[in-house]
């Protein structure tokens, strides 16, 4: 009764069984093949539907350095915790040096939002705090192991950060490279981050059991992401915009 | 930016303005107004489309003993818990006795949905799962009056129930009166639950701010109810099914 999956959990025998099932999975289910994601790296949202995207995705962006705090709180291994410190750091910045966050806010004031609404987080959907959160309790609720898999979508981001740059930059007028930082910027972050990830994954996954729940926790992830553009897609795109939500002015 | 609401949750001085707003929150935003149910209860979903919302929420249904068993966790005072139990015994049944669950498989498999795969959740939308289990979680992070109040949805459910009952049994020649027991069950259950919740949360919230906290409880949980239509409507009424769910047969 399901649509078949591109990909078979079923044959994990080795580590690099998993890595290759790991990266059918992103070929199959990451979330730069969502249609929400054609229409905004072709240039076919205007402006209110961009500012409702990064409006929403900001929850994603200040949920991160908590999830990656949790991740740090299941180890006890000092050499883990270290590696997935800088990740604050690049999230949260330091003092007097600016984060993530920072850098998504310049999108979201670049794209003419109020910072102290987009920080308040009060519009936007339900459904992405529900997935968003999901995912913080994912990795407080799971093995060490699948908190560290489900880290995994960092693998296929860089593609998406470089289509997302040169679509939005040639495609929208209110689009310029200052508001793009974040995405430069991730283009080195997230590579560095996967590569430890993958790494971990390959080495702590000792049974085909473990290998499979290293996947699941990839295919939940890819779902997280997923359920936060078929809310935009149906709330923006559709126009089922519902009860307490942004809703973008005219235009 | 926000959709301005039907309701204020500032003027909260005694209890019966806080039943005032409740009854006005429910007004606003219960998902009796939600346009999937609009096209359920009126014979406008083809058989699938109804399998599909059934088959996502047992996933709701099979939660909902989870969530008030965490409930009652939260409770040192036996009375509140001897109170609540009786609330696992309507969906969980007894030995040899049928609860709400059993009574929701009845309505899968009167759909013709094999119940072992409905059991196993494995085709419902990623955003039903976030939906409820941000539910469950919700009880146990918020505090206990929170907790409570996040159930005051049931005020507003016996007449959906019987839209829903009658709706469904005069349009659809797939839907037949043994397999809607369910909802006939919770024409009783759900406002005697409601009077006692709506009852303790009219003595507990002592201030304005603990007030708020009761009508933002609601508001919550009217939003898990909504995120969950939502979904629904994008996957299986617009056609954006996502990776991995369910795929009804032509029809």
């Amino acid at each position: 009764m399901n649509a078949s999956p591109a990909f078979s959990t079923k044959n994990l025998e080795t580590a690099e069984q998993l890595e290759a099932v790991l990266r059918q999975i992103g070929a199959a289910r990451y979330h730069s093949l969502h249609p929400f994601h054609r229409l905004l790296h072709g240039g076919e949202l205007n402006k209110g539907q961009v500012q409702a995207w990064a409006l929403n995705r900001y929850y994603y962006q200040c949920s991160i350095p908590i999830k990656d705090a949790v991740v740090i709180s299941r180890f006890r291994d000092r050499d883990i915790r270290v590696e997935w410190r800088h990740r604050l750091e690049d999230h949260d910045g330091d003092v007097g040096q600016e984060g993530g966050i920072e850098r998504w806010l310049k999108l979201t004031e670049g794209l003419g939002l109020d910072t102290a609404y987009v920080e308040s987080t009060e519009g936007i959907l339900p459904a992405t705090r529900f997935a968003v959160d999901a995912y913080v309790h994912f990795v407080r609720d799971r093995t060490p192991l699948e908190a560290i898999a489900s880290s995994l979508t960092e693998l296929f981001a860089p593609t998406i950060h470089e289509e997302r740059i040169a679509g939005m930059l040639a495609h929208y007028d209110f689009v310029n490279p200052s508001i793009m930082t974040y995405f430069k910027r991730r283009l080195d972050q997230a590579p560095r981050d996967a590569i430890f990830a993958l790494g971990y994954v390959k080495q702590h996954a000792h049974t085909p059991a473990e290998r499979e729940a290293v996947c699941n926790a990839l295919i939940f992830k890819t779902n997280v992401l997923w359920a936060q553009l078929d809310a935009l897609y149906h709330a923006y795109v559709d126009g089922h915009v519902p009860p307490g939500a942004f809703a973008p002015k005219a235009g």
